[in-house]
């Protein structure tokens, strides 16, 4: 088995996602609007479609809203998250009540389109980079309540993650290092707190501190602010000995020269919290 | 009493999301970093500044964030929500244990940048259109579960808002008008369904549809798509009657000419979602 | 379409409510009687019906009640919530595990009876004021925890909803306007502080507040404690600008007199937390 | 110790029915009248009192609702629930943030007017028979939700509790019976089924079928729809063995006579649900 | 019907128990080793068998655990909770989705192997005292959080259980006897402030204050820290009145001479928090 | 700063735990015992002590249960966790509300008793290998809802912890193997689908497997029922190269030997679920 499987997503974090978005939605009377001027027994056919280029990400989402929303609405997908596709393809089919169709169509919409950004942007990304062996990775600039989902959509646009929280990894920057009183100091500190199957990274500005820190012996080391001269000078000592990553003032036209350097991974917050969103619609046939 | 009063959240919203928040960061373990560099003693002295020109918002989930983790820091503000800042402005001071300091400072900064970013948009708007009657509002294009904060943060910029969910308000469009059997039924079912303190507003697409939308007495009319021109011709033929609301093609080149055609509120999605954020910082000085 | 839909509520909130109802029922153990003396493979049928006349309100909470305590039970709705029964009529049928149908049993007749306690006294106003234009509606002293379904059942009844909370109307009474410096002031304060899908209304005790209130255009004016002539005296005053709401010493006896005043609606928290609950029973029979 | 200590509930219970009235009632946006109206910096004093004779039960819900809404707020209880008090009595004062008071000010009444109601019928039907060794208790007919309340505002009515859910006591009905092959059977089967620390009720409706249940020696008798007559052979019958408990047809004309027959306990479900509220009211007095 | 109906527990408990579990252990990226390596369209079957003789507890929530990390996994039960099982027993098997059985795989076990050392180590002291009329019971020494399964393992071991927590029976000790001023003024006090379907038991350490407390009438008396000579004495004093219960360095040496003293229960805390765990396993044959 | 800071844990987490301990235990009515017996008002001073020898952890979730109970409960620890304590030790104080001091007492010991209990049991296991360079792991063989607690407490008594869940860390195991195609396979599909700071085991079974995996570069080796011969054999072709980490049939008559084979990390679930509990317990003096 090659390592290209799908990305995937608990659905116990799906569920609770789209059952709090649903409930801030529907608030305390529901959607009065249908409720008023749609037959409680009027069925509908609806169709999602992208109305722009890009990478699709929250389809998945998609499919627990409208369940949840009614579990007897059919829905057919068309698209697989992670799937490149034209504007103007039809991503997934809905059949069933027509209430319950229209009155979960925002807050499905308002998945797809925000996650779909973030996939979108990711592969653009990657495209610029997909010539060396470097990846890009987010970081925990993130939107508060939806950082699996984003990491998720990352991930589908074929970018990495980075950790999760504070709690998965150890990534000391140069406050601890300053306590902890040098950069040894802190790794060897980080190593016996936390248990073997905890990589410890360390964040570096300088040359000098990067040497530091290989002797301490880290998983890997953070090059923050270099540029791509220093991050080459970077790779050249390593050796291969550690994994390196590179941040700082990253973008769609600067990220090419940073990963040609010869670093592992490219991390920035630029892909998740303020990416774009994808335009998406729900056509929607009633009857 | 001027109508000018700040813009206000519950603090029940706040601590739930803020909680949250927290918990998505902290995770099993807590920051395990800082638990194996930082004494668990030591003290520290931050504050938090912008580094961009905005509008400031979120301030107040800054203080909650700080204050969920440790009841203990102490928290001082040195601007509000909704003041205008120039870059380098000190919004707020924390002082206390470092370790908690430490470990709020990324969901504080997420809150922060995200929602002064949606209100840095929205003033940018409002900037646009200050000459005229109307108002930007936002829509129901939201971060899922971050409603109530984005909403809270347009109101920051200056903005309105229009529905927060779809029990709050009637919002008819074509699908409900073409079961309904046109727009006066449709109208009028909505006002025999709800109540009588909800209000009732028709989308309509042509100068037609809103004539008859008129003569139906509906509370506010949502203009979608129209030329300036267009928009113009509704004012007039409105003659004040009812609330005008336009949408579509919105942004801040064409925002202004939409303003002067004598619409009441301007709505968009651009404001919310996907607003580019404003960069932030927290600085700290430990011990 | 006719504006005579049934009355909904969003399956969420039933689901919520069900099901805290049930585990507040079984507590740690559960129906350790049943579990005690029924063969667990036990089957029964049983039937609900009322013994009293009345408008029946809270059998979608019934059905959801038996769901939730075993997906495997069903249940078949002889009636719908908003019928007027004859005392003995037969409302739903439950087959399946008996030590299920004996669990749920509880909790769903103290749904029923509460709920149908609330739409038959709705009723009963309503036959009061049926001749004239007027309706009756609820209020905000409603059972903590339950305030959506008895609006629910007061909709049943044929009643009308006032607001559903702080949140989504704007109700300005003394205390209000004495500190926004009058009814003009407050009422131009909320129109600049809510969006334009939020109503506005004033509360006045006389005849002369209330010429000042219009003035002010509110979208709907509560006269308290007033007369049947002083509203009668209001109605031609207002001459169909507003929306006009009695409230105030309204019972049985009394509402037909300030119906007939001209007045829109009658607003009254005696339908809702403390209506005389509807007798309804459970038969069953096991094996 | 005497037993006369007063009733208590677990302020865990208070605190999660207060948050959930608070929340119901803010909603998404808060009391937005208060924020458009008054001055986020403006005081007020506050006084609650009621319009009714009664027994007061809720005044813990009310300091907590207060609290809750905000923990500056000041609130002074004047009495105490289970205290009676005349119409007309100030209750408790509450002072600080004006509009804070002023947002929790309808569900401290909610819960006070409810509770109230209960403790006030029960206090009623309890001097009905003071002169008889016998107390009225309460049922499992209760407001799903609120349970735990309305068994509390009992206590403070003088009243005695039944049990609060199908799993801290058993009481063996018809249907059990008939399954279990008889009443002794079914007692017995309870007796092994559940732990030597729960109770073990049997309802019967004829001098025989109590003959029978008392053979088989359980914690109590019900007895279901009997005649003073009829009860009071049974409890001649009972000589002292076990606690016997009246239920059917009883009200405020009939339990006298009910309590004269030498039953120890009465049971009724007119005393929680739908209890007429007890009138109270806040008078504020703002800045 | 006899009194040997199996022990059941409601499945709102077992399901959020297992909802709870199963979060804790997928977190907020599920099972990645699975994920990077087991296609999602590969299916298995598994069997889970006990390693150890013992009696089984848990399979009901084996079979929760698989139902909700994926619905369309097939459970397949050949044992029932309370069953005894030879080592090498097969107990149920699962097939579906490869994935999911592994996702759910730690958590099932955990719940099974806990839960069947419960139950087996109950019937060894079961065992014990076949011969006497007493039983033994568990106490409020649980693990925090899994005092309902822990005592429904308990049950399937064939012990009894003793209160599930302080609010469904009353336990009377040395504090609460020294404030209320003796032994029948505690009881007294009690009866008073309890309804009538709550036992209430006293806890006494000698035959002195044993004959004090039967004199108050108590439903049980604890008899703590007494030789088997000492509760013989006890025994007989009693005659028939109440329910004994002894309890105090019991364990499986000294148990049978505790119950051949005549008392009717034996608690202990030894069978439930840190009973030894029921060895088992799953094996699992993918494709 | 050194390595050796206390173990820690978000304070979040415990005061989940504990608020769900005490809602279990109080139930729908608290602790009524103490409610029919001691005054409201009566103060008290309590001391927990340990009454055999051990390692203490859980005095934070004590601390956190009593200030649950009652916020104005003061208590002052003497010792903290990790702490070797002789039995007899007074390990913290508190006073305050009497009824409060005992409603809490049985909640704070049970998570005292199994904390403490894992914390001695694991330090018994490292004194066996304190003269190696290994150290004694903990596993995901854990009480469901209590892992973050028993993983807290293993660190508390000297242990390591092994992952947290299935998502922070890859153990890949034969099933994974299997599919894959082989250990190199594997592990790179774990490479390419997990960011770069998530580390990846493998488990092992023979020496031909551990070179097979060793040469696929792993971050660490699970060797699984090894003798500490082929253990030993291991270490040396190994190198130095991956973290090795031992499993399978340790005890304390085997830990020491496995240790002297030189590996890294020896792995047990006998520390966490089962171990024994430490015997504490809280005396009272009331008034």
């Amino acid at each position: 088995m090659t390592g290209n499987l799908p990305p995937t997503l608990s659905p116990f974090l799906i569920d609770r996602l789209v059952r709090s978005a649903l409930e801030e939605d529907l608030g305390r009377a529901g959607d009065i609007t249908s409720q008023a001027t749609i037959d409680p027994a009027a069925n509908a056919r609806a169709v999602i479609s992208n109305r722009q280029d890009g990478i699709i990400a929250g389809l998945t989402f998609v499919a627990e809203t409208f369940h949840t929303a009614d579990p007897d609405l059919r829905v057919r997908m068309e698209k697989a998250d992670g799937d490149p596709v034209a504007a103007g393809t039809i991503l997934c089919r809905i059949e069933g009540n027509a209430r319950a169709i229209l009155s979960a169509e925002r807050v499905a919409l308002n998945f797809l389109m925000h996650l779909s950004g973030i996939s979108t942007l990711t592969a653009a990304y990657e495209a610029e980079i997909a010539h060396t062996g470097a990846k890009v990775c987010c970081t925990r600039k993130t939107i508060p309540g939806l950082r699996v989902a984003e990491k998720y959509a990352v991930r589908c646009g074929g970018g990495s993650n980075h950790r999760f929280g504070l709690d998965d990894a150890v990534l000391i920057k140069d406050n601890h290092i300053a306590i902890a009183g040098g950069v040894a100091q802190a790794v060897n500190a980080a190593r016996v707190h936390v248990g073997h199957l905890v990589k410890v990274e360390v964040e570096v500005d300088t040359l000098d501190q990067f040497e530091e820190a290989l002797s301490a012996g880290p998983d890997a080391v953070l090059l923050d602010n270099m540029s791509p001269a220093m991050l080459a000078d970077a790779v050249r000592i390593n050796a291969g000995r550690v994994t390196l990553e590179a941040s700082g003032n990253v973008d769609l036209t600067t990220i090419r020269a940073v990963a040609e350097s010869g670093v592992d991974y490219i991390s920035t917050s630029k892909i998740t919290m303020a990416a774009p969103t994808l335009d998406v619609g729900l056509d929607i046939e009633i009857g």
